[in-house]
C-alpha cells in the first residue's frame, strides 16, 4: 500500500468498475461486485486489493499471492491461486496501469500564484494554474490552462506551454514551444544554446544558435535531462515521446511520434528518429543519421550509421543486435579455448 | 595550503596529538611536540605541514618532499628523507582523512531562516537547522535537527530527513524519507517518478509511481544525480553509501550498505546491488538484477547478468574481468598480427 | 529565419560589410553594394539572404539553394547555382559564424538587481551587471562588469567572476575562481566537493577538499554538467575549453587551452588534457592520465592509459584508433564468416 504520508488513495471500487476503466473482462466467477480499496504487487497484496502479473519471471508470485483480484493475460487464467478474483487482458500492464490512475488520480491543480513567484506583466497565464514559490515567468511567455509550475522554475521570455503541463521544480525552459500535457521533471534544462562552434587553434568561435526547441503533446522529460534549441533548424519532440533522466538530446535533433528514450542517452546534433523508435540506457547515437521507425537501439550501444525502420542494433560501433551478439560469443568462445 | 578566501584552517597540532586524532603510531624519532600547521600534498608541504603517501606511484614526490611530518604505511618508513617526521599507519589515507578533517572541520551551522525561504507552517524544522535564500520546504516536512538547507532547494510534502543532513543548492527532494549525516549535493534530484509506462502503438500509458526513496544514514549523493521513487516498492540506499555525480538511480533499486557508485553509472529499475558493491565510471546495469555484496563493476561495463558476491566484471556484456582483459588482449593481437 | 518571438536581427548589411565582418574575400562577379536581411540555411535562405556551405554532404543542397549569397571555400565557388553571390573563405563555419553574430549580437546586459535577488553587503557587484529574480551572491564574491547572473542562481562565498560572464539560471557556484566572458548554462554544477574518501569495511571516511575550480577565459560550460573542486591542488580549466552538457569533471582535473569535451564525458580525478584535446560525446577517462595536446578521444571510448600528443584512440580499453577500426572490422568479419 502506497504510504498515506505521500499519496491519497480513491475508491473503492467494485471489480465491475475496475473491468470498465481498465478495458479488462471479467474471468468466470469472478464476482463482479466484490470491492477493493487500493493497487498492490503480488507479494503484498491482500484480499482487499487488486495487483496485476505482466513478466512471467514473477509468475511464482503469482501462484503465491494473497491477492483478491489480479489483472492477467488470459493464458494465465488456469493458473491462478484459488479465490483470486481474474481480470483478463491482453495487455495487463496498460489495463492495471488504468486502475492504477483511477486509485489514485492526479487531482486538478489548485489555482495559485505564490507571492515569491515572479511573472512578468506581459506574459499570460491560464485559468487554473498553479505557480508556486520563487519561479520566474519571462515577458510575452504563455501559460494554457491548469498547468503548475513548480518551486524556483525559470521558463524564458516567448515561451509557450499548452494546458495541464508540469514543469517541475528548479527547471529552466528557453525558445521553446510546448505542447499539452508535457511533462518536464525536476532540473530539466530546455532550450540553451547547442554546442556549435567554428573549432580552430586561434580559439573556438560561437556560432549563434538560432533555432527553437519544439515539443509536441503528451511527452515526458525525465530529471536533470538537457534538450539543446537548434541552430538554426528546430530540435524537435514529438508527441508522446518519454525521455528518462540525464539524457542529452543535441541541437536539431528530430524525434518522431512515441519515441522512447531511456536514462543517460546522448542523441548528437541533427539527428533524426522515427516514430516509436527506441534506445536504451546509456546508448550513443552520432549526429546526422537517421534511425527508422520502430528501430530499436541496445543499452550502452554507440550508433555511428543509419539504423533501418524496425532494424535491432548493439554494441559500439553498433551492428544488428544478432551480430553483436555472436560477436561477444565467439570472443568469448576463443578466449576460454586459449585459457 | 587551503585558499583563506574559501577555507579556515584550524590548528596548529602536536604531532602527539595528530597521532591520537589519526590511530597513526609515532615513528622512532618523531618529537610528539613538534607542532604542525596545516595539511598539504608532498610536493607542497613545508617545514610546518603535514602530508601523507598513500598511493606508491606518488614515491617520488615522497622521496623529494620537503614536508615536516607525513603519514606513511610503515613499509615505507625506512625511505623517508631525512628530518621528516613519520606517523605509520597501514591505512595512511583514512589517517589523513582524520588529520584532514582536524585541521578544517565543518562548522555546525548557524541558526537561521531565511526570510525569502518558505516554511510550511505544518512542517517540523529541528534546532539548529539554517535554511538558506529561497529555499522551499513542502507541508508536513520533519527536518531534523542541525540540518543546512541550501538556496533554492525544494522539499515536498511530508519529506523526512534526520540530523546534520545537508541539502545542497537548487536540489529537489520529493517522497523521500532520509537518514541523518546525510550529504545531498547541488542539484540532486530525488523521489521524482520512476520511468514507468505500458507501451503501446497507441502511446504510451503512465504508470503511477507509488513507492518512496529511503536513504540510510551517512549517505552521500553526487552532484545532479537522480535518484527515481518506486514504482510499489521503495527505491532504497543503505547506509553509508557514496554516490557520485550525474549518477542514475532507478525506480525499487536497492543498495546496500557503503555501495560506491562511480559517476554517470546508471542502475536500471529493481536491481539490487549487495552491500560495498562498487561501480565504476559509466557503468550500466540492467533491470531485475542481483549484483552481490563486494561485487565489483569495471567503468564502463554494461552488466545484463546477475554477478556473485565478490566477483569483479568488465565489457559489454559484461563477463569477468580477466576474461574481458584477456578478450581485449587477443583482439589486438590478432589486429597486429594481420596488420 | 529566427523566430522573431525569440530573436531579433540586425542588419541589413551590405556584401562588401560582410566581406569585411567576416574576413572572407569578395567572389568575382559578387556585387558589393547588394544587400541581405538575414543568415538562413541553404534549403531555406532566400534571394535577401546569406547562407554557407562547411559540410560537402550537403553539397546537393548548395547546387539547389536559392540563397541570395552564400560563404564557401573557394574550391567550390564554380559549382554555384546561377545568380548567387559568393563570399570565399578557406574557413567557412568560421566566416559565417561572424556573419551570423554580427545578423544576432548578444546584446549589453540592462543593469539591474531583482529586489528577490539577495547580494551579501560584503560581495562586490561591478558595473552594468544584472542579476535576476532569486539569485543569491554570498559573502565577499565579487562579481566583474556586465556579468547576467540568472534566476535562482547560487554564487558561494568567496567566488570570483571577471567581466563578461554568463551564469544561466538555476546553476551553483562555489569555490572558483573565473575569468572573463564565461559562459555557464543552466544548471551547472560547479566546485563542490570532490569524491574522496578512505574506503573500508567499516564505512567509508570523507576527506576534505581543499582545492578550488579555477576557470579561464572564454570558457563555455554546458548545462547539468559537473566541475568538482580540486582535493588539494586546484581543479583547472583552461582558456577557450567548450564542455558540452552533462560532462562530469573530476577533482584535480587539469585541462590545457581550448579543449572540446562533448556531451557525456568523464574525466576521471587528477588526469591531465593539454592544449586542444578532444573528447568525443560518452567518452570515459580514467584517473591520474596525461593526454597530450591536440590528442582526439572516440566517441565511448574508454581510456585507461596516457595519450601522446596528436594520437586519436577508440574502442575500450582505448587503442590507436586505426586499431581500434580493425578490431571491430575482424570481428565483423569473422563473425559472419562463421554464419
Amino acid at each position: 500500500m502506497a504510504d498515506p504520508r505521500f499519496f491519497t488513495v480513491a475508491g473503492p471500487f467494485t471489480l465491475a468498475r475496475l473491468a470498465e476503466i481498465s478495458g479488462a473482462d471479467l474471468a468466470p466467477g469472478a464476482d463482479p461486485a466484490s470491492e477493493y480499496s487500493d493497487v498492490a504487487s503480488l507479494d503484498q497484496a491482500g484480499p482487499g486489493q487488486i495487483s496485476f502479473l505482466d513478466n512471467r519471471k514473477y509468475a511464482d508470485s503469482f501462484l503465491a499471492s494473497k491477492a483478491g483480484a489480479a489483472i492477467v493475460h488470459p493464458d494465465m487464467a488456469d493458473k491462478a491461486p484459488a479465490g483470486m478474483a481474474l481480470l483478463l487482458s491482453k495487455d495487463p500492464y496498460r489495463a492495471y496501469a488504468k486502475v492504477a490512475q483511477a486509485f489514485y488520480p492526479v487531482p486538478a491543480p489548485q489555482p495559485w500564484v505564490a507571492p515569491s513567484a515572479f511573472v512578468d506583466p506581459t506574459a499570460k497565464i491560464g485559468a487554473g494554474c498553479r505557480i508556486e514559490h520563487g519561479a520566474v515567468i519571462g515577458a510575452r511567455a504563455e501559460i494554457g490552462q491548469r498547468c503548475r509550475i513548480g518551486a524556483n522554475v525559470v521558463i524564458g521570455d516567448g515561451v509557450v506551454l499548452g494546458d495541464d503541463c508540469i514543469v517541475g521544480a528548479n527547471s529552466t525552459v528557453q525558445f521553446a514551444m510546448i505542447g499539452s500535457r508535457v511533462n518536464i521533471y525536476p532540473g530539466v534544462r530546455i532550450g540553451q544554446d547547442g554546442f556549435g562552434f567554428a573549432m580552430g587553434p586561434q580559439g573556438h568561435l560561437k556560432v549563434p544558435q538560432l533555432g527553437r526547441v519544439i515539443i509536441g503533446d503528451g511527452v515526458e522529460v525525465g530529471a536533470n535531462t538537457t534538450i539543446d534549441r537548434g541552430a538554426g533548424p528546430d530540435t524537435i519532440i514529438g508527441a508522446g515521446c518519454m525521455i528518462d533522466n540525464l539524457v542529452q538530446i543535441g541541437h536539431n535533433v528530430q524525434l518522431g511520434r512515441g519515441c522512447v528514450i531511456v536514462a543517460q542517452v546522448g542523441i548528437s546534433g541533427s539527428t533524426k528518429l522515427g516514430d516509436f523508435a527506441a534506445a536504451a540506457g546509456q546508448a550513443g547515437i552520432a549526429g546526422h543519421l537517421t534511425i527508422g521507425p520502430g528501430a530499436r537501439i541496445a543499452a550502452q550501444a554507440g550508433v555511428a550509421k543509419n539504423v533501418g525502420a524496425g532494424e535491432t542494433v548493439g554494441g559500439t560501433p553498433a551492428v544488428p543486435q544478432m551480430e553483436w551478439l555472436r560477436q561477444s560469443a565467439l570472443l568469448s568462445k576463443m578466449v576460454r579455448r586459449k585459457g
